[in-house]
């Protein structure tokens, strides 16, 4: 027999914990399945810019989130989603390793994947000189010289952004020039000298122990691969996987990103998605965002039960009687 | 000679406050002014459902957003807002009593007015027996009886959900009867006695000194007007003031709360909106919602202002100039 749940929440960061809070609120019975506790946020760092929160590391900040949930009697498990079907009831079924959950609602809030440059270093001094996220983590470098990797609109609108800070930005790109909306490639010229771009060119090694020292390049500038940064801003994009939601009709939007109405819902009646795996608010997606609606889409994901909660049959674990599932 | 702004955020609650941490972090110059601080979230007592915090009083929480904000420059005022003007080159012009401030860009987040009873006690025992949001407050009322005064949709998904907490909820209305969408009527009726409809009455006094002992009923109810619960939520509705916005061309929904897109932007260029004057995320009104378009709406706030920044001229105040202005 199935554990059979109202919602099964899929991804452990800012959005599937605070879809996972709502959820318990709303006394649904859930489950919240992760590859890694935390998602993105525990990646970050110190976080400066979560209203209502003074500088607090993402993994705490994680934590807490988490906590709020399992008071409510939120169920967690870590482990890989490798797919998502539906009965011809209309139940979900999700198989996590060899175990098949049963669920009357879906939410998707496993959002992307970050690319990384892939070299060593790269994960460990994380949150020490190395970040991913300008708006993010920016402001920390004021008075500073810090480069930033990347190419392409982001990376250039964190150059801009970073000028605000910064003593010095070197933007160092692959290609033989950055490409940017004119709007911001105006406003990166007008900086000058401030925005240093480095073109055909990469990091290969990120040099520190405790934190940042220095990156060097893959080719020599001006005379040396040694770029001596005590910030390095990896900005090459990010791709959402929605490789579990299509199979089940989920409709992308024209980047690949799961399309949701305001209210978190897909195409799907009972699929709802939130967080970075979608493109609500654009290219912005911060925590505070990806909180936000992940209450939204257990708030929807609460409507629809209502209606249709009984579709995988009243075999309801409790609390209790759940197997292999830390709480 | 004006103080001049990259922004002036009309509203000092969630929306405003989350604005104006992001918007000093963009390194805009920005003055946030509101009638009151903390707007509706300073009335809430304990929050418990914002994700990352724990158990706060919900002025504490507002604080924090505050020192965030002030921690990079934001400038306070509190005093109302008396119009919104826009000269011929596109410079908005806020009057606060006799003061006139210039702005590139306004974000209007001054939320909605919550209608009250108006009897005595009722401000007073706020967050200590008197709640304004079921969604935000049931769960405290575990076994507990309460009262919900209202009569409309919100009221009966309110006592829906409270009935999954509370051991007996009365719903009292001065109408008729209740009237609400099917769906919430249906799974009112199955909740059986647990909830307990008082038609043609409502509250007329609140009884108690540092917590609610009672409330008096207008009418006798089962022969006495004495109705002893714990929790009294009153649900009669919010009401939209945009009186500020429509004078500017800020078009409204059909509810009368002001039209945003995903963007947070208004219909008009270098105007935009947050927090509860939105029906972004339809009737669901939270802080973790109002914070995060807040947030959005400060980045493109942001955005605008790299084009259009210098509409009032370049006559800026720094933190130092800026005089009558708490920071």
């Amino acid at each position: 027999m199935d554990e059979v749940y109202d919602s099964i929440i899929i991804g452990m960061g800012a959005a599937g914990l605070a879809a996972s809070l709502y959820s318990g609120r709303y006394k649904m019975r859930v489950l919240v399945v992760g590859k890694e506790f935390g998602g993105e946020t525990a990646w970050a760092g110190t976080i400066h810019n979560y209203p209502g929160v003074k500088d607090i590391n993402g993994y705490d900040l994680m934590k807490i989130m988490k906590e709020q949930a399992s008071e409510l009697g939120v169920s967690f498990k870590e482990g890989e989603v490798t797919s998502v079907g539906r009965d011809e009831s209309g139940c979900f079924k999700v198989t996590v390793g060899e175990t098949e959950y049963a669920s009357a609602t879906i939410i998707f809030a496993h959002g992307t994947q970050r690319r990384r440059l892939g070299i060593p270093n790269e994960k460990e001094l994380t949150g020490k000189g190395v970040h991913f996220c300008v708006t993010c983590d920016g402001p920390i470098y004021g008075g500073k010289v810090i480069a930033i990797v990347g190419g392409g609109d982001a990376s250039v609108k964190g150059a801009n952004l970073a000028a605000e800070y910064a003593s010095k930005i070197y933007l160092v790109t692959i290609n033989k020039e950055v490409s940017a909306e004119p709007i911001n490639r105006e406003e990166m010229e007008r900086r000058g000298e401030k925005i240093e771009i480095i073109t055909e060119n990469t990091v290969a090694e990120i040099v520190g122990t405790s934190k940042l020292e220095k990156i060097i390049l893959k080719d020599e500038y001006k005379g040396t691969r040694d770029l001596l940064v005590e910030g390095l801003f990896v900005e090459i994009g990010a791709s959402p996987d929605a490789a579990l939601a299509t199979p089940l009709g989920v409709a992308l939007d024209e980047k690949n990103y799961i399309s949701v109405d305001n209210m978190m819902r897909t195409n799907v009646p009972g699929i709802f998605a939130a967080g970075d795996i979608v493109n609500h608010f654009g290219s912005f997606k911060q925590d505070i965002t990806a909180a936000a609606m992940g209450a939204v889409a257990a708030t929807s994901a609460y409507e629809y039960k209502k209606i249709n909660g009984d579709v995988c049959g009243l075999h309801y674990v409790t609390s209790a009687a759940v197997t292999g599932v830390t709480s």
